[in-house]
């Protein structure tokens, strides 16, 4: 069953990003957008569930976990499942990896004084949805989980939306939202085409 | 430091509830409320942190992180901060650990469908605030834990207030809210006093 982007259902999906020498994504590149990057790897494997420990040959991973959305309205959750797409679509030949970290600060305002930064004054959702269903998102959450970002989002889109994609992220970076944002790394990523001659 | 009860700040902290046969609490009562209760124990030791794993000869135990409120407004949260107490109080002899689990039906919901049955029909926070700062009250979140609940509740106060503290669980329970719980357990702990003749 592929899973959908926005939408979660059902409960929460730890998802284990590892980075090493193989799987199924290889990096094209990690770019530090704030604070400290990330060490180069050659892929990323994406692990859905909980499996075994972190694989010999890793470099570094990082868990999250699908949740229910903290701040989407019954309105603006309608408006994306009817527009969004799922992952794995076969034109989706591109990804990104984007983990983020937000201050203290943040963490420290009340629910509706979050909610009114995210919405109000950044329309993270509104901007997202201007861009369904050519992105697909999973976001995953792991503040709770003792990792070193708060959030990975996970995006999907086919090599002619990237274009559209560098607009999202340069839109979403300039929001007042984002003056939270403490550390963010962007990891670019092309998947791995099967081997010629092999029998798939 | 003495932890605050409903305030949260800071970094989430781990806390992990050990039933067997030692810990700081000694169980009075496991009742349950709803669903599946949790198997006899003689003791509960609270363990702050990332520690070791399961010590031997705990009957069971249940892991939660302290985390940013979800619901709360900035009038709700000064409220609370303007009254509540913290936890480890020497008056407060008594304590109750209240494990609840969500239905699917609640974690479908939207953030502002979930607000309006937590505070306009259910008044959750405003029932609280009416017990405190008597009642000490620290929540801890599990549901991206993979844990059997999504929520453990951890309550402190002094033996002359436990008919307030019944009256605050009664009336909880007879919300809205209390619809969508699915699986409650009512664990109730008198803290252990030092051995007579022991040098503190």
């Amino acid at each position: 069953m592929p899973a959908t982007a926005h939408a979660y259902s059902g409960s929460p999906l730890l998802v284990t990003f590892v980075a090493g020498v193989s799987g199924e994504w290889s990096v094209d590149r990690i770019s530090p957008v704030v604070g400290e990057s990330l060490a180069p790897a050659a892929s990323i494997a994406v692990r859905e569930g909980r499996g075994d420990s972190t694989p010999a040959g890793s470099v570094w991973s990082l868990r999250g976990v699908t949740s229910n959305a903290r701040y989407t309205t019954r309105a603006e959750s309608d408006a994306l499942t009817a527009r969004q797409a799922g992952l794995h679509r076969p034109s989706a030949t591109r990804a990104a990896l984007i983990p983020i970290r937000k201050s203290p600060a943040w963490w420290a305002l009340a629910q509706d004084e979050r909610r009114a930064i995210f919405e109000a004054e950044s329309r993270h959702t509104t901007i997202g949805l201007e861009y369904l269903p050519a992105i697909a998102r999973r976001l995953h959450h792991c503040r709770e989980l003792h990792e070193p970002f708060d959030f990975l989002t996970w995006f999907e889109y086919a090599p002619e939306h990237e274009d559209q994609f560098e607009e999202l992220v340069r839109r979403l970076r300039a929001t007042k939202e984002w003056e939270f944002v403490d550390r963010e790394v962007d990891i670019r990523l092309s998947r791995v085409e099967p081997a010629k001659g092999s029998s798939l």
